[in-house]
């Protein structure tokens, strides 16, 4: 149970919810559902009591602030029929909280040291909230502060050793990372491995152009039953997996370029900074990441990357013959191996009919002793906007240096599917 | 009501609802609860059947894909009492979505045609999953695809002018977005106004470094009241304000950039793209933002921005010094009138007792027909992760650059706060 007027007014999504579904999971309880209401004392109440009377384990975060819209301990003491009561030491705790920091107690801080008769107090050593936990019925019922990095500490220092030895044994599960596929062309080669009553169970979600694949077993079914369907998903999905524990590939690419100590250097222009800033992201990557340049302008491609401003006047900025000049300017004068451009339209101005918001040249060139070779691909992604235009243009720059790096040069990528920024790997290269 | 495995496993967080509250806030709707389930039918009917019990108008995001894992349609049947049936028209469109792309329908697709006898179909453009809405007891109940901005369409386009005429008269309200001040700061200088019995009623919510506050009035206060409240808001803190409209400090720096025709250009090490990211989001922008360098090796701040190799081996790559010559360095070579440089340790590693992870330096350098002037300022931020350092360090550039462009050389930036990246504006600059 979140609570917060700011969380129902879309302000803010509520993210204290997943942050301790996950923590849940991981000592294997199993979340059924999620509730969201605002700052009332009625509300609150009904809803605490609703959640205790259908669960075995409530969490409520948010509203235990000092301020006189922070209603959650009224409404769980009278959830739970009992008094409020001051906890002494709480009081000690908050006044050395602010002498810590030079400063005076605010007199509205000591509603925090308020605990429904009976409740055990939490330690909370990022802020002065501390939470509680008390039994409403048969269920135990915890309430930690809302600020997300306090509900956070609370919950993993003091929530986590209080539950872990009653949850169930995790359901084992694999996780698996696209990229290349859209969702619908997965859902069909897939096929009955996504039925309802297909053990282990198996559900997909998108995120930009990145499929994540769950699978999870549940008892009876044993491990070896995970084992076979993830050994045949690798199998029949292996040239879109890339990775098995993250959905992020710009880290993943990051890492590839420091194993294989890879150096590279980008030339963008609709991604504005974008690529540098998914790979730069990785810990480590100055060793490989040499420099990139955002050249917004022609005169920049030009000065900057040495592309030949008749070409530019020939083909466009967005164009192949521009894509390709860029990355090899940027190669060449970075002196690194391995070079990636990006130009296309972002919008919402800009387009043409043969040139539409959307349409992305990508250039690579790698360098080789006989003076490298440079290729070029075009994406074209749906007019939805600028924001997300860039993020796909960004996600397919990824997935082709990913295509690149793991060294996979056969084909069969979703090339008709509008969405995916699946391109062909570059043949010949590696 | 938000349907999705996903969401309950907290894997991404429900970010639909408080887009859908957004939206009926504007037309009068006040949103009073949010229910998150899983992907089962069982449930999805108990919470709709509940929701429809308490409240006037229901929204109901997710499930309506085209797998076997989409229950949503079924359980809003069942909650109805009402049989599934095809739409041949919503057949007939989903099968032209597919022919529009030259690709096969795949059978699967065929579930989103099946809709609660009786409902009236809400028309999706942007994907294949139509929404419907039908009543429940005296309740309006709309259903809508997950994906969120098919979401968002069918919201804006079909929810939306349906609800409209039945909401109450929205709240008036005001919003003021700040950088520069930290929300205990705020707090204090606001004082009173945030009172719980406060009229116009004042809300503050902080998002890494942009402050957003709320000015609300509840009838019977007067729109009097509210005016007079602004104009005193806008008194004690337009220091700080740098929109009424958006949170968006890079799209409000872009703008000012375009309205006063300062071309720029960036140099970034730490900060590996993301200012130029920030700025580039900005439609049109490609008039004034010349080019960016992502200089993360020293040798590209050598030969890219003429920086002394020799300052670097005294100063360090992170150091006022090198910070000067890299702002100089970007706007000589892009020959603007304005560079901005960004050189800092965002860890988790490098950092030193000296040079702690979190230590930023900023370099701003302005032309002018004398040579010009460079001023560097120094930031430092809680080491709270890579990501967080990155971000903060960019909201403080974007945040360096509104000062200089708006023209507001007096200080009173909190500066004592470790959070907030306000930085002094540069004395003399403009």
């Amino acid at each position: 149970l979140a609570i917060g007027d700011e969380l129902l007014a879309g302000a803010h999504p509520d993210l204290n919810s997943p942050r301790i579904s996950r923590a849940l999971a991981e000592v294997g309880w199993r979340v059924y559902r999620v509730a969201v209401v605002g700052d009332r004392v009625d509300d609150i109440t009904s809803r605490v009591l609703e959640l205790c009377s259908d669960h075995d384990l409530v969490l409520v975060s948010g509203g235990l602030g000092p301020t006189l819209d922070d209603l959650t301990r009224e409404a769980v003491a009278r959830a739970a029929g009992l008094p409020l009561v001051e906890h002494a030491d709480t009081v000690d705790q908050i006044r050395g909280w602010f002498e810590d920091r030079g400063r005076e107690m605010p007199a509205s801080n000591l509603r925090q040291a308020l605990f429904p008769e009976g409740a055990e107090v939490l330690a909370n050593k990022r802020g002065t909230a501390p939470g509680f936990t008390l039994a409403v019925g048969g269920t135990r019922l915890f309430v930690l502060p809302g600020p997300p990095r306090e509900m956070e500490g609370v919950l993993l220092e003091e929530v986590v050793p209080r539950v872990r030895d009653d949850g169930a044994t995790p359901s084992p599960r694999r996780r698996f990372f696209l990229t290349g596929l859209s969702e619908s062309a997965f859902a069909d080669a897939a096929g009955d491995w996504m039925g309802r009553e297909a053990m282990p169970r198996m559900g997909v979600t998108a995120k930009m152009a990145v499929l994540c694949v769950h699978l999870t077993l549940d008892p009876p079914a044993t491990e070896d039953a995970l084992e076979e369907r993830a050994a045949a998903f690798r199998e029949r999905f292996g040239h879109w997996i890339f990775s098995e524990s993250t959905p992020d590939l710009g880290q993943v690419v990051g890492e590839l370029l420091l194993a294989t100590g890879t150096e590279i250097a980008l030339a963008e222009s609709c991604t504005g900074g974008l690529v540098a800033a998914a790979l730069t992201a990785v810990p480590g990557i100055s060793r490989v990441f040499r420099e990139g340049v955002v050249t917004y302008s022609d005169a920049a491609k030009i000065s900057r990357l040495g592309v030949d401003p008749e070409v530019i006047d020939r083909c466009g900025a967005v164009s192949a013959e521009v894509a390709a000049a860029m990355a090899k300017g940027c190669a060449r004068t970075a002196d690194v191996p391995l070079g990636l451009s990006v130009t296309g339209i972002a919008g919402p101005g800009g387009g043409t009919p043969e040139k539409p918001v959307g349409l992305i040249w990508y250039g690579l060139h790698l360098w080789d002793q006989t003076g490298g070779q440079t290729r070029t691909f075009e994406r074209r992604f749906p007019a939805r906007g600028r924001a997300q235009v860039r993020e796909f243009a960004t996600q397919a720059a990824l997935g082709l240096l990913w295509r690149v790096l793991q060294g996979s040069p056969e084909g069969g990528i979703d090339r008709a599917d509008p969405i995916s920024p699946a391109i062909d790997p570059p043949p010949g290269l590696r």
